[in-house]
């Protein structure tokens, strides 16, 4: 008889699923919403940025604007297209990290992973500084206390998370199909005033801007031509999160890859709808928009600078106070749908973190339990370790956006271009072995188009290289080499393990006998049934075994065990400084010693108790001891537990944690089980 | 065959010995500084703060100082005359806490150990506090630093204490036997030119000071009687820790109660003879001496008041300096010496704290852990506790004697109260049954004896409560009142559990049958072990189990398996969404459903490894894994380690931990043993 034969497997599981988690599949209508937030928020401070750098050479300069919005809505062009190749040819949500690892080996998948990790860090930061930024427009107690509001938010946000937020699609469609009304509706409204003649100039239009130094007067072609290329790569901040539904497939409806490809060619289209909207309405309202450290440029109509006090109010917000300058709801409404919106793109942060950790998990570049859903102590660190990151951030920048999109942009060009990169080599690869002329004519196309993306992406990285390390795209950089560095030593360091571990002949060699020792400290209930599972287990040799650090109290125990007339024999190690965990460690290594091939079995009566500090009154020594124990060489300790009536509290707490939701369910194509019921009839 | 004959009962132990820890007891000589820098250091302060509230009615009042002084004495003698029964009545070391439970019940013995918490809290604040004063004598940098200084001391002891100092008898002797050096040497000195008639006046005497609101002019009698109580009961902190040899007695060598009651005596005397010194060279030198607070009644002969920046020295720093006024290295050996003695007192709170607990511990009332030495981490956290109380206090109280003091001397006498009518109690007991006639005169003088010191401590008591109550008494007993109710909380909670662990007839019944089970995460040496050890233990089904999270991993698991012909049947659970302990949990609950007299064997591989960061990349689903199972009814969890190589570096520190010095060893009468060996020649 073979031995497979003798292996008994039995798949088991589908029906403990709909006992545990749940899965709910997106449709397009909902996954957009899902995975837009990030991409689309990014109209928020993108064009703002824009202005800025064009104001350093006055408002002459305002007239490259659009041009600079058609060359980032190009590129948004190009990555959306590339992406549709990755979202066929990888269906399985690794994103770009699988892209690179599969195609380009682990140290490219690593770098990405980097990237995206300080991708998540920024964007939080960046999207909760604007969105206060943004709400100062409307709450003016929030002018001066940006970091303060801004660091609040992301603990609110953490803690939300912490606590588990039940996600579902109305959860994202609301504020984002409410945002993009709000901008649409915004921009339309303004442009039939424009048409009809009756569209107001912004509060801002009267100002003069004086331009910064070094730009005054006319401009070498080279200062300009950096000018231009600064306010390009600050413009480019719009592309983040665009990469978001690549990690998302499994989640949609099927043909999966079809629809998500659909999904993103549609959220780009919004969002450079929405982008040139804004640029065109601003330039047409005569907006004037400056970097909050240069107020003495924006020159009053006095001849005066206006006063350092000055309360810039940001693009989208001067769009919506003159457009609806008739109909302040309107304004109102489009400043609370962009400070949502921002909201939830830094959201999306802490749903994207431990979907991107579990991936990397998996393959040894984070501690391992990451990997398992429902490990909440390791999922906790990471929401927190994000939170306060983004915190440092945004106190060390003053939640000014300006700064913090200095940093942005390195990382989500870096996983664009490995990614483009490994998808190249994806479809060459491909192509080597296949022979259907129109599966190849496919391939050829889509890496032609990946070929063009990457090009595309590699000339925006280096420019935001060139134009942006020294102004802090170096932190970023620095970050990502950290990131990289801890994830290369971890994965190592499991390598090693691995290596130790691996199986040689002599590891199927049995013990040749157990000698089991039952750990006394009292007779009762838990010693009774360590006692009686130890017996069960019929070792070689039994014995229970006491530490006497008090004479009288050995006496009282000797006197019971034998009333009780208890056939295990009691042996009694005496302890004069009261010492409990040093005799038994030494006497099970002297069994040991006089046995090397054997093995002890020591077995430890617990107490289960519910709260915490209940806990602390129990089983610390039995803790320290099986600490102990573990570092001894052929001994395995057996926990008996014995379940006090507390112990249902803790119980129920665990279920309850059990079947709480997880950041990120969604995204993954998860929810709870009584959401499933609800909606499978709705949604299939 | 009777049960008992069966069991095997082994005492082992006195081999361990040599190996571990070894105790020295303590000659007389040795006994005094280790029990007495608490008690002699009150010197330091008791008179400064008799001489602080006399000033209330002017420098007119200083006259009784002598006699507040005499009556302090008075106290002293009849507490050191009572103690010395409580020490030949109760040898074992337990103090006023056993002899409070043994006599009076347990209420009152958790009551004086809560006094005693309070105490320890104290006796650190205030000899840091007033040691730094008394520096500030000769580091004029540290006036108006006080607070600040005195913490950083209190953290540097913690620290200390933490680390392990390894005491010894001269660690000790030194510092005591410098004190009494530098203070009798001193007043020895003084008297000799106040004989030769060269004493020359305090640096204060020319100063005038001028009474107190509500002490102008003739005051009634019942004010003045007041005044005097709060003096004397501010001047009874020279009473603080005269109970801490009754705490030591095991330490002591042979006749141990004799030897504790010859030192105890001696102690006394040599305090007594102290303070009554420093108080009359203090008259006799004219010095002056008000509150710090009160400077603006310390008049200069110009007749204004003396500057607010004055700085005030200590009673015995200012008779060194004239003292010694052409000997200025006598000058500063009082002040260093003063210093040590303080910071050494404070220290005895750090050796003391940690022994009380484990006393506590044993009754129930704290953790059972901080009953057994070698728990670190229970007695880290003590040390930790007592530190940052006490800093509290200094930092609340900005480090000054005279109002902490008014916290300090209600816990004590609390304990003394106690501890005197629980011997009242132990005599009146013995005496019913004993029938030897000069055995009885013997009880009946102790407890005349002791009945006096009840009622001279109950009159202190008293006192102080009157006195000190609204000026800083009532946080005291506050604080005691909580230490009580956590305390009580604890005994109940074990007492609880006592009666639920109760072993009732159907515990005996052994399980029907073993159903193991050994958890598969991958195939290697861990798991081979594990696997080797289910088997070993002969258990009635066994079966590996893996939990199916990536359908790719499990392939190459079950072929690997049948390669290497593992003959034990490997059942997969398939868990959809990545889960790893609900699976595990759910399976091992159906098992125990299908035969609830059955139970079922856990194996967990686990890797052992040495340092933090390893830690955290390992075993953390088997560890949530464990606390899960432990829930489960009829479950036993069955740790199998595998030691990498790397775990020798955390079997090394755990070595070094286990043999390091614990502060309070030496009260104890315990050294470490290559002390032992020194030691045993010489001293006995």
């Amino acid at each position: 008889m073979g031995v497979g034969d003798v292996s008994k497997r039995i798949l088991l599981g589908r029906k403990l699923r709909s006992t545990q988690l749940g899965e709910t599949l997106l449709p397009k209508r909902v996954a957009l919403p899902v995975f837009a937030s990030d991409a689309l928020s990014s109209v928020a401070y993108a064009p703002d940025e824009i202005f800025i750098m064009l104001s350093f050479a006055g408002v002459a300069a305002y007239s490259w604007s659009w041009k600079i919005g058609l060359l980032v809505a190009l590129v948004m062009l190009t990555v959306v297209a590339s992406y549709r190749q990755n979202v066929h040819a990888y269906p399985s949500g690794g994103g770009d990290y699988e892209v690179a690892t599969v195609n380009l080996g682990q140290n490219a998948g690593v770098t990405v992973a980097s990237a995206l990790l300080v991708d998540y860090v920024l964007t939080v930061a960046v999207s909760i500084s604007s969105g206060v930024q943004n709400a100062a427009a409307a709450l003016t107690f929030i002018s001066g206390n940006e970091a303060l509001v801004a660091s609040v938010l992301v603990l609110l946000l953490a803690a939300l998370n912490l606590r588990g937020v039940r996600e579902s699609g109305t959860f994202f469609a609301i504020p984002t199909y409410g945002f993009m009304l709000a901008i649409l509706g915004m921009c339309a409204w303004g442009f039939l005033r424009l048409l009809s003649g009756t569209l107001p100039d912004a509060e801002s239009a009267e100002l003069r801007i004086i331009e910064a130094e070094g730009y005054e007067g006319t401009i070498t072609t080279v200062a300009l031509v950096f000018l231009l290329a600064r306010a390009f790569s600050s413009g480019c901040a719009a592309l983040t999160g665009v990469e978001a539904i690549s990690n998302g497939v499994p989640a949609f409806r099927k043909p999966k890859s079809r629809n998500a490809a659909t999904t993103l060619l549609l959220l780009g289209l919004i969002a450079i709808t929405m982008m040139l909207s804004v640029i065109t309405l601003a330039n047409r309202m005569s907006l004037r928009y400056v970097d909050p450290h240069d107020f003495e440029r924006l020159i009053l109509p006095s001849g005066e600078p206006v006063p350092p006090g000055y309360d810039q109010h940001t693009v989208i917000a001067q769009i919506a106070r003159g457009v609806f300058d008739n109909f302040s709801p309107g304004f109102y409404f489009v400043i609370a749908m962009t400070g949502i919106i921002l909201v939830l793109a830094a959201n999306t942060a802490f749903n994207g973190f431990p979907v991107l950790g579990s991936i990397l998990a998996k393959d040894g570049l984070l501690p391992r339990q990451l990997s398992s859903r429902g490990d909440r102590l390791a999922y906790s660190n990471g929401i927190l370790i994000l939170a306060l990151m983004a915190i440092g951030l945004i106190v060390a920048f003053d939640a000014e956006v300006t700064k913090l999109i200095q940093l942005y942009i390195v990382g989500v060009f870096v996983s664009f271009n490995l990614s483009q990169l490994g998808m190249i080599r994806h479809w060459t690869r491909h192509l080597r072995t296949e022979t259907d002329p129109a599966v190849r004519r496919r391939m050829m196309r889509s890496r032609a188009i990946n070929t063009f993306g990457l090009g595309m992406t590699a000339v925006v990285l280096v420019i935001v290289l060139v134009t942006k390390f020294l102004a802090g795209a170096w932190i970023a950089i620095l970050a990502m080499g950290t990131f990289f560095m801890i994830m290369k030593a971890i994965r190592r360091h499991y390598d090693n393990v691995g290596v130790e571990l691996t199986i040689e002949e002599d590891d199927q060699v049995l013990p040749t006998r157990v000698h089991a020792v039952v750990l006394v400290s009292k007779l009762h209930k838990p010693t009774m049934r360590a006692l009686a599972y130890a017996k069960a287990s019929r070792p070689n040799v039994l014995e229970a075994v006491f530490v006497d650090t008090d004479s009288a109290a050995t006496a009282r125990l000797l006197e019971e065990w034998d009333d009780r007339r208890i056939d295990v024999p009691l042996k009694v190690l005496y302890s004069p400084y009261r010492e409990i965990i040093k005799p038994i460690v030494d006497y099970t290594r002297s069994i040991r010693n006089a046995n090397p091939r054997g093995v002890v079995a020591v077995y430890i009566p617990e107490y289960v108790v519910g709260r915490w500090w209940e806990q602390l009154l129990h089983n610390q020594t039995a803790l320290r001891l099986k600490g102990r124990l573990l570092f001894t060489p052929g001994v395995m300790v057996i926990s008996v537990p014995y379940q006090l009536r507390s112990s249902e509290v803790a119980k129920q707490r665990e279920e309850r944690l059990l079947h709480q939701a997880q950041a990120g369910d969604v995204r993954r194509g998860r929810v709870l089980s009584d959401q499933v019921k609800d909606r499978t009839s709705e949604d299939r």
